[in-house]
């Protein structure tokens, strides 16, 4: 008799080797899941079920201060953009750990968003308790439903994820970015600064991410064989610009937190103020370069990068081409908008880190040191 | 004969190795060069003879947005603590790389402060004039007089630091945290939310950072024994809390800058959220805990790191002397207040990065790739 190599913990991860590329598989239906029956096309608008504030609580709102920790704060820091960029309200960002102690300003026109995958986030539940004492409006993004900071907060955007097992954040990342993006919509709508056509043509692009998230799934056979060229690099950079700073801090995470690799992210620009002299042919630079409005300058950091011996994986958009013959490595995704190509972007440099701790043998799913939720401050 | 080693450039490093070192040593005087003539301090108030704005004027903002780069960008980060906690204006700080290209919302009621020891840094001049363009109050905190940023400000803060010539900012960088306070005194005094008591007793406070300065200054020989013992590590983390977040990165960026050691810093309690997982015992970490009101949260941060088997050089205020016992170095300062304590903390890292260079025999005050001022985008 043949000799049949199972056991239920395989059964649940669903044919895949770990929890984490089970996930990384899932997006495009954890982004579907976080969108499905949310949308009202013809309204050019999106139905937020447990949002609990209408129009005119929305217009209210004079500052949004969003709260989180490690990859949720990643996610929030790309909200920035979407909401000060759609919505013309000032944004600010703060890690949660440092928010409780900041004796921040805060007041009656100020919302306070939390988010946290699984809702008992420590230093996140307690900055929401912090901001609710304060009088701030306040409303969570959550993986977890009914979970600690759920219940607590005054609205709550659930991301349809499902269960995420892996410590290492994947499906809930993108999730967060669709409700981020999702609420973004809802408040511009309601107080005006998006207009019929804007929230329509905002759907559209949002429809388009499940399905280009499986295209650029394809890519996992081209990260791995880069994997394999990179994996014994001591250290990584990770630059991007706008709105791919944040997926630069979030894919320098991933490295670190599974491979045990120092990488480290920054913003493309700064890198001329101090980390350019870590640079040399032994560092690998990751530089996401879509083509988006900021295009030329990363390019310009780029060129300083090869220019003092460093070895570039581009990562680049349609469009690109030309980029190729003058990097290492190059990454090509589809090209949707400068709003959503960070959700795409994501994606390779979570198969990346994948594929370096699978190569260099660390425990993917379960590195030393981390938990999954940190219930500890 | 005797053979006399003397030349001009030695001459003007006023006997010291480097640059660098001669302006770490400079810091007592440039702070003193910085508050002189300023202080009113029956008033408990401070005259800054360039502001340019009148208590009515600053009454009007509603809104603070300081935008910088690199080591500036630190103190920046600082700025926010004392100007939010004492005046309770929402402060943004935002690098200008991505300032420039975030569409920022901004109107006649938001006071944009640049801060750039040249005055010519390009990323940040850009802001300015994109920050002017858009109708905003501005000024500026320089160290060259009559430099562009300077002359493009409505209103301007000189710190009085003197040439800087070292790579590596030091001395511009203790001066900015003291512009940053005497602003926010007088920002707080003219708003009426420091009241007279308040501002006579932060004057009675900053008057005593260059003797204590002094002070922490013999800790040079403490540094380099330390500097021996680690500088052959690869990868080094800092970590702090609240205002010494801040401080924590620029001592990384010094470490980072002339020894091209990967050092990164860190909010301490953002360490379970991710770097951690890089801890063993080859990384040194850096843990900047000052009796503050944060010090027991960042003492446990501290066991977390012992607990990995992370070597933990501590430092701390005068009355931390249990936690000397529990960590493998330990770096004792002498406490001024929660505010201007960065300032001293910020020289032994200055210290003990200089001395890892020097060890490692690094071009100090001209690091591969790094250029003083840094005046294209």
């Amino acid at each position: 008799p043949r000799h049949i190599d199972w056991s239920p913990l395989m059964a649940e991860k669903g044919g895949y080797k770990h929890f984490m590329l089970k996930e990384i598989h899932e997006q495009p239906r954890a982004v579907r899941d976080t969108i499905a029956g949310r949308l009202l096309e013809s309204e050019g608008d999106v139905y937020l079920e447990g949002l609990n504030f209408n129009d005119c609580q929305l217009a209210a709102v004079k500052r949004i201060i969003i709260i989180a920790c490690g990859t949720s704060w990643h996610a929030a820091l790309v909200g920035k953009f979407y909401l000060e960029g759609h919505c013309r309200i000032p944004v600010e960002v703060d890690i949660a750990s440092e928010f409780r102690y900041r004796n921040p300003v805060i007041d009656e026109s100020t919302m306070v968003m939390v988010i946290s995958q699984s809702g008992e986030t420590a230093d996140t539940l307690a900055a929401l308790r912090e901001a609710k004492a304060r009088g701030a409006m306040n409303m969570a993004i959550c993986n977890v439903v009914d979970s600690s900071i759920a219940r607590e907060s005054a609205g709550v955007i659930y991301t349809h994820a499902g269960p995420e097992i892996g410590v290492a954040s994947t499906k809930a990342f993108v999730t967060q970015l669709t409700a981020l993006y999702l609420f973004t919509i809802r408040m511009g709508r309601s107080i005006g600064t998006i207009d019929l056509a804007a929230g329509q043509s905002m759907i559209a692009a949002l429809k388009h991410v499940p399905a280009l998230l499986e295209e650029v799934l394809t890519l996992n056979s081209l990260t791995e064989k880069i994997a394999r060229k990179y994996m014994n690099a001591r250290d990584f950079l990770y630059l991007g610009r706008g709105k791919n700073f944040p997926i630069a801090l979030e894919g320098a995470l991933k490295l670190k937190e599974i491979s045990y690799i120092h990488a480290e992210g920054y913003a493309a620009g700064e890198m001329k103020h101090g980390p350019i002299a870590l640079i040399d042919e032994e560092v690998p630079v990751v530089m996401l370069v879509p083509r988006s409005s900021n295009f030329d300058k990363t390019l310009s950091n780029m060129e300083e990068v090869s220019a003092r011996g460093g070895r570039v994986i581009a990562l680049c958009t349609t469009g690109a081409e030309d980029i190729a013959g003058r990097v290492e490595d190059f990454i090509e995704i589809p090209s949707l908008c400068e709003d959503l190509d960070p959700l795409l972007l994501s994606v390779p440099l979570q198969l990346l880190a994948y594929h370096v701790a699978v190569l260099k043998g660390t425990d993917v799913d379960q590195p030393r040191n981390l938990a999954k939720s940190v219930t500890v401050e």
